[in-house]
């Protein structure tokens, strides 16, 4: 099996040096930028193209992993369209390819990728689709070699599960990220945290989330609550969202007192 | 030293076994309910009481670990009030005890506690203050039977580190059960997420958790915002969320940018 990639972001950076290190061989980067194709390609020992009429046919797969917003235009562009052809999004549907392609189909891994970040794949969730059974078997051949976690899953279901991940990792992060700003507003550092984040975290591998919530929402702590609104007024961003989250704890514990 | 708990909750319950471990002498442990403070001093070889007559004095530091909208009312009705007393509140004041207190303080433990779950209390940054320096020196000796990771800090600067606790835990794990509930909805497990939440929590303890933000947002990619938001049609609660937290990071990323 030799693969082709169309992209050199996070997605394309760990997918293409997983396969690569599995011993799959990477025939062309693409990137519209050619630095960034050549980047990635010298880890894979592949060639680095940046326009599509240097795209040749000695692949058998090829992976278009770049952002959601461009892969309906680059789809459009490409040639050899007799290919399987693979997109890497959780929320795009595989009927983006419908209109002029034969074989077609999405590999989601579950995880978050940034550059400078090694990751285990071997424990990612691959979850794949395809427009036809050889296809299908395609796929899996394909995530077979990088994790054991593969799972057929439709558009619909994949959406469900990006829009999850959206939760549980990007905001996640992003509350992350405002802590440590709170933090250094008032001159502590973000390793205090740490601690409470881990345990926090590995509560939820042990218990069901809900039953692990702790805080003054879950508590109806309201004195507590309206201290902290007042205290974050220097912040309105910051504000806002502890009044949205806390509101939303305390409509979810309702539900469960009901 | 010998020390009284007042209270039977999650902190009370971590704090008494942490303490009774290390092999200080828990004397009384007073609960409204006489059955829960039975169950915790029967852990830890005290007596349980749920009448502030039945205190005796054969204490030198007594703990008020009871919850923020209580520790006032709790304060006023305890005798002994030349004793050294404390509590373990992130946001109420040292000064709640000014009134009537001669030896008074905080010692406030960075964690989340649920009662089935252990906590290595080594790694707890504990962060103390008192109305004095010997009762400070008799917390320290306190907390640093405990943790090597003591810090005195006043009374605003615990606010801004219960403030950021709260966004890095309580709503974290919010944003967890929010997850899973979509997944849920959609018959999928929970599991499948544990891999992207332990990888997001590995990359905030490694960099900069603005520097490891990833998703639809930060990427200002409003195709799949909007379609994620179209998707949570079915749930407001979820949506609002999600519009919330998806401003709240494009608002930071343009802070960078600018």
């Amino acid at each position: 099996m030799q693969v082709t990639i169309i992209g050199s972001g996070n997605v394309a950076t760990h997918l293409a040096l997983a396969l690569f290190n599995k011993g799959i061989v990477i025939h062309q980067i693409y990137s519209k930028s050619l630095v960034n194709a050549q980047i990635l390609a010298k880890h894979v020992n592949a060639e680095a193209i940046n326009d599509f009429s240097q795209l040749n046919n000695n692949f058998s797969v090829g992976i278009v992993a770049v952002s959601d917003a461009a892969i309906k235009k680059t789809i459009a562009l490409i040639p050899h369209k007799d290919k399987l052809w693979l997109h890497t999004s959780g929320t795009t549907a595989v009927k983006v390819f419908a209109r002029n392609y034969k074989n077609y189909g999405v590999l989601y891994p579950l995880q978050t990728f940034s550059k400078n970040k090694k990751i285990d794949f071997s424990q990612i969730p691959f979850f794949i689709e395809a427009n036809n059974n050889e296809s299908l078997e395609q796929i899996k051949l394909l995530v077979n070699q990088l994790s054991q976690n593969c799972i057929v899953a439709d558009s619909k279901t994949r959406k469900a599960l990006h829009v999850a991940a959206v939760f549980a990792c990007n905001f996640t992060n992003h509350l992350y990220a405002v802590s440590s700003s709170i933090l250094k507003d008032h001159n502590l550092s973000f390793d205090y945290l740490k601690p409470l984040i881990k345990e926090t975290v590995d509560k939820a591998m042990l218990m069901e989330p809900k039953q692990a919530q702790t805080g003054p929402a879950v508590r109806n702590d309201f004195l507590i609550i309206r201290e902290h609104k007042k205290f974050l007024n220097y912040k309105k961003q910051y504000k806002r969202l502890y009044k949205n989250l806390s509101e939303s704890i305390i409509l979810d514990n309702k539900k469960v007192d009901a």
